[in-house]
């Protein structure tokens, strides 16, 4: 079984949190230190028994430790591993848990790492709550987890991530960034663009304007519960993801456009059509 | 408290069987006939106890009905409704369900209702789910249910209706016809068509093609939940509101446009301001 001493969490968060609970549970964390901005939100982790010490020095917070977790928003990820590098032992292993993958690759490659090893993974699991006091261990229970190794990716490195996930309960799946950025640029931050654009869109309505939630039944509650994410996280992945995202919102544009011409032109048998295809599909979804 | 003894129900499917059952149980229905056309849902509503008795003949099964309830997809609403006067008493109402109201009541102005009385409600409640098997007495607990008088609408039936309703336990409003049409249009019939443009899209995508439920842990599932609702009756929706719906997919798909353009100019503060917004909107939904 994998098993890892000390650990250094920058970022304990909803995944960070829930990772270093889980982890810990399941006697692979051993000795943990979260690293933040905030000593308020490092004292609950601490308290909440997330755990064991915290820092707000980064270059102290990550000295000696043998997995260093980066769960903060994409946009800073590359930035603090830059910075954190003069303090790491040799063979540290470092991973993140970001939605975005590629340009993280490419930005490390471009980095003396001098030692460290790095392992790009996503878990796919969230809630629309954030913070550490949301984290729970079982949160990656069931869900899967990408790892996006490259040609420079350490073998024995990866192989105790991937176990790491695992006994966490997560299944591990593996593909190479551009990928993932594409995938999940297209099932999952693209609906987070289109749900942020329909609840301010709606919101501006002057015949709803602050009465959404009186009309609220007929399913767009569940259609939006994912405008309820984290900002700054859903800021930097759209920034980090851009090329994709810009490439699946046109075409998505298309789609509406296609689907508004048919209702446009009364077109029966094709909207029939076009909606009883996505019922089908839809249905596949739930299982 | 209000009470009708017998009852028509044309189109027992996951509305009319819920009423069905929620007002038996209050006591509000005496006996229950079902009209439809497929003998084969009609003996299933018999056998769930929904209905007392059942006709595949619209003009035997409305005689002598106090209240008939045209709980079928909205494009026949109005055909129904005309092919069954001859058959009906003086004074009986008639009420409906459908999630469209402006266009049904213009047509049912330029009717001779010779002494039938119609009310046009709306019952905002449903599950991705439909067909009498479906059906469940509770649906409308706690729910909202639009009722949508004109000049034109009998005091006495209007009140008799809304009775029902609250017996039932759906909060009733009550709007004209054409501001539900645009509210309902914004709230519910975007989102939908929306969600099924987003699945048809995904599903195209060659690279999640036929794959989509291995990725849809991110938020995909809540957001398209809706897309798979009954076909027919959502393409008859989109129809019948088309004038609104368009309107609402052009001021929509501006919205997108929009924050696609803040993420194309990586214009990072306005990004985030609108995400926050979203999230901030998205908070007072949950309640």
């Amino acid at each position: 079984m994998v098993r890892f001493d000390r650990i250094a969490i920058v970022g304990v968060g909803l995944i960070g949190g829930s990772l270093a609970l889980a982890a810990r549970r399941q006697g692979v964390f051993g000795h943990i230190t979260g690293i933040g901005r905030h000593t308020g939100s490092l004292e609950k982790a601490k308290s909440l028994g997330v755990i064991d010490h915290y820092s707000l020095d980064l270059l102290e917070g990550v000295k000696n430790a043998q997995l260093v977790v980066v769960a903060t928003p994409v946009g800073v990820i590359v930035p603090l591993i830059e910075k954190m590098l003069p303090s790491l032992s040799s063979g540290t292993i470092i991973t993140d848990v970001g939605s975005v993958k590629a340009p993280i690759l490419e930005l490390l490659d471009r980095l003396p790492l001098s030692g460290a090893r790095f392992v790009g993974g996503h878990p796919i699991a969230g809630t629309e709550n954030s913070g550490v006091e949301a984290a729970f261990p079982d949160l990656f229970k069931g869900r899967k987890c990408v790892l996006t190794p490259s040609t420079r990716t350490d073998p024995a490195a990866l192989a105790a991530i991937h176990d790491l996930w695992n006994e966490v309960g997560a299944e591990v799946i593996t593909m190479d960034g551009q990928t993932h950025d594409f995938i999940f640029g297209a099932v999952s931050h693209l609906p987070h663009v289109l749900a942020f654009g329909l609840v301010n869109f709606l919101n501006d309505l002057k015949e709803v304007e602050g009465d959404l939630a009186k009309y609220s039944g007929g399913g767009l509650k569940d259609f939006t519960r994912i405008a309820a994410s984290d900002p700054v996280m859903w800021r930097d992945i759209a920034l980090s993801n851009r090329s994709n995202l810009l490439t699946l919102i046109d075409g998505y544009l298309k789609a509406i456009q296609d689907l508004r011409d048919l209702i446009s032109q009364e077109d029966s048998p094709r909207l029939l059509e076009s909606i009883q295809k996505s019922r089908t599909i839809r249905r596949t979804l739930i299982g």
